[in-house]
């Protein structure tokens, strides 16, 4: 506690919640970039055994010298997600980690906590952050979305004027699906995975097979786009997300 | 025409649509500020008479002797948008613009053209872009969306998990905006403006008001960000938006 001002107590380090885009690590902001150089801490989160995605993408910015901070999850998908005992694991990692960092925090150190994407979008960031922005000082520094990414790969206009964009999880029932791709004008659809045919077939129902676009693995080096009524199989990894344009014929 | 290969004609241009992110001068990817440093034209959108924005926010990867283009709408809102003179207008418009555009193009220039947010959301590189993508090289770099630099300058998890978020348009009635606000997790509401009082009683009778919050101006220097319901006018510039988060108590 070697940083203290009166007495006020010690100077609290500064949280960062920092995206690093899609996947292309050119696809990260000026802003990310310096503010990973300047942490005195880098956390990131993993799957146990596998090297971190934001880690990767981030890398060219790191310093020699900075404490990193590997969060890895402790389950895996083994265990269904709305099983009460992932809930119990997952929260309970999740406060563990933001302990991590506020060890950090106390000692005056900023700590930069990379998210793919963006930090406050469909983020683990974002479990951090409500357990540590109550209590530091805080920042969250804007990413490229997967969406956005993978729309601009495709060099697909998706909205434009006054239409209604609408983000589904590929788990919705497939009427759900259905209903909700008839009543907006653009979509995005997450989550695909086992989904994949459901999604198909909600997205056949409701007439906008012929919009949708798959982007897999969107700004990433081996990424690639195709429509989906010519992808042969309904293999999707995780990342992948299919898009219906919104935008027709406009001025 | 000194660009000659063989008998196949000169070599075409590249058209980039580059995104130079919501407003914060450093919230431009690495990707897109060499983009348009590279670039021998750099064109970009203008209120006739105004200073463009794209321009102010990318105005430090300009390079001497670049060659400019400055798009100057014609039109203002004096005429209403689904006015079929404004259609007319804005057609001409972006058609003469795609010409001026095309005439680098065929020289074999590479010309950026700057898109405050993201090009292909809700942008008007959109429009340039249908008419110019079909005959020469394209290439689109995202940039970071104004509703995502307005959720990180406010500091407000936004979805996470399983949600579904619904982007709309202040435009729509108030019977719509309120279903449509009581069927989503998460939302963002765009084209404020006169729309502002609709907008409040919509979030109000879907109950959704007290998680509102409205961003002025995000990432700017002279935004701010309040919840809706403290805010005490119905004023509302172009640049606002309102978010509502769908995530609350998770893990």
């Amino acid at each position: 506690m070697s940083q203290c001002v009166g007495e006020a107590g010690p100077v609290s380090g500064k949280l960062i919640g920092v995206g690093t885009g899609p996947g292309d690590p050119e696809l990260i902001t000026i802003k990310a970039a310096r503010a990973i150089t300047q942490a005195d801490v880098v956390a990131f989160f993993a799957k146990r055994g596998n090297a971190s995605n934001a880690r990767a993408i981030a890398a060219d910015h790191f310093r020699p010298g900075q404490i990193e901070e590997a969060l890895d999850y402790p389950v895996t998908t083994e265990i269904h997600r709305h099983d009460s005992d992932y809930k119990t694991q997952i929260a309970a990692f999740y406060s563990e980690a933001a302990l991590r960092l506020a060890v950090h925090l106390d000692a005056g150190r900023t700590v930069a906590v990379l998210s793919e994407g963006d930090p406050l979008f469909y983020g683990s960031y974002m479990h951090l952050h409500v357990r540590l922005a109550p209590q530091y000082p805080t920042e969250v520094i804007a990413g490229i979305t997967a969406m956005s990414g993978s729309w601009s790969q495709a060099g697909l206009p998706l909205v434009q004027g006054d239409d209604i964009l609408t983000i589904l999880p590929g788990t919705l029932d497939q009427a759900d699906l259905v209903r909700r791709l008839q009543e907006t004008d653009g979509a995005v659809i997450m989550k695909l995975g086992r989904n994949l045919p459901k999604v198909r077939a909600a997205l056949c129902e409701a007439g906008r097979l012929d919009n949708a676009v798959y982007v897999e693995r969107g700004t990433m080096a081996n990424g690639h786009v195709i429509r989906l009524s010519d992808k042969p199989d309904d293999s999707a990894p995780y990342f992948s997300l299919i898009l219906v344009a919104g935008w027709s014929t406009r001025p």
